[in-house]
């Protein structure tokens, strides 16, 4: 995000962690997996420092977050190598989180880094997420 | 899912546990939060046992997954009370993540328990379930 504000130019890590008050440590393995996955480019030393790879526009938000999580595996049964599950061979609630999975991930590929900095900040989350509100429907369909 | 294929008499928890291999104990445990949320009732005794408080096609997915969990804060700051990053107020992912979990909700609220027992069994799994297969494709938009 910080890149993409100041695309005019580098910025280093000491800087991105001083505006943020985050961790150094931290945000240098942030730099790490983003470079290795090709969004960003870093130079080194003297006057180096960090840019996007590519523009905001194309670097793609469910992209972003598949590189960023080791896999999506809600439940055991989705990974073939752990899965002891039981009832994995009648049970077809595994189709439907999947499906649901799949709305997740598809949500996220409509956006792109760029909208993510053209949104308005401080976004409400809706009512379902807060405590309790998923509980307090009717149960029936 | 048991209760909703043997909807016409009442099982015991000894006989579910049974036929799925599955843990006695914990299917005490799955059996009680069922219970308490009015999924299912249950007779004590001789000749007791639980059975379906309303009719498959009744029981929404999304709202038992709702029950099932404790909450839904896929990261930190979906929670108010554990709210400690400190990008929070400039960080516009989170609207993006949480319109991707409310579509996620969305699709299992489409889906009653009627509905999981007509599924055909044995569904693949799509490809950006299988290890590596996000990070296969190009990461451009």
């Amino acid at each position: 995000m910080y890149l993409g504000i100041h695309a005019d130019r580098k910025a280093t890590i000491s800087e991105i962690a001083g505006f943020y008050g985050i961790s150094r440590n931290h945000l240098v393995k942030v730099v790490h997996d983003l470079a290795s996955h090709g969004y960003i480019h870093t130079h080194r030393g003297k006057g180096g420092g960090m840019f996007l790879a590519r523009p905001a526009c194309e670097i793609n938000i469910g992209n972003v977050v598949r590189h960023a999580e080791p896999n999506f595996h809600m439940v055991e049964c989705f990974n073939p190598q752990t899965r002891h599950c039981p009832i994995f061979a009648m049970c077809n609630l595994k189709g439907m989180l999947n499906d649901a999975l799949g709305e997740f991930l598809a949500v996220l590929d409509r956006y792109t880094l760029e909208d993510l900095l053209k949104r308005p900040g401080g976004m409400g989350l809706p009512q379902f997420m807060e405590a309790g509100a998923g509980r307090a429907t009717t149960q029936g369909r």
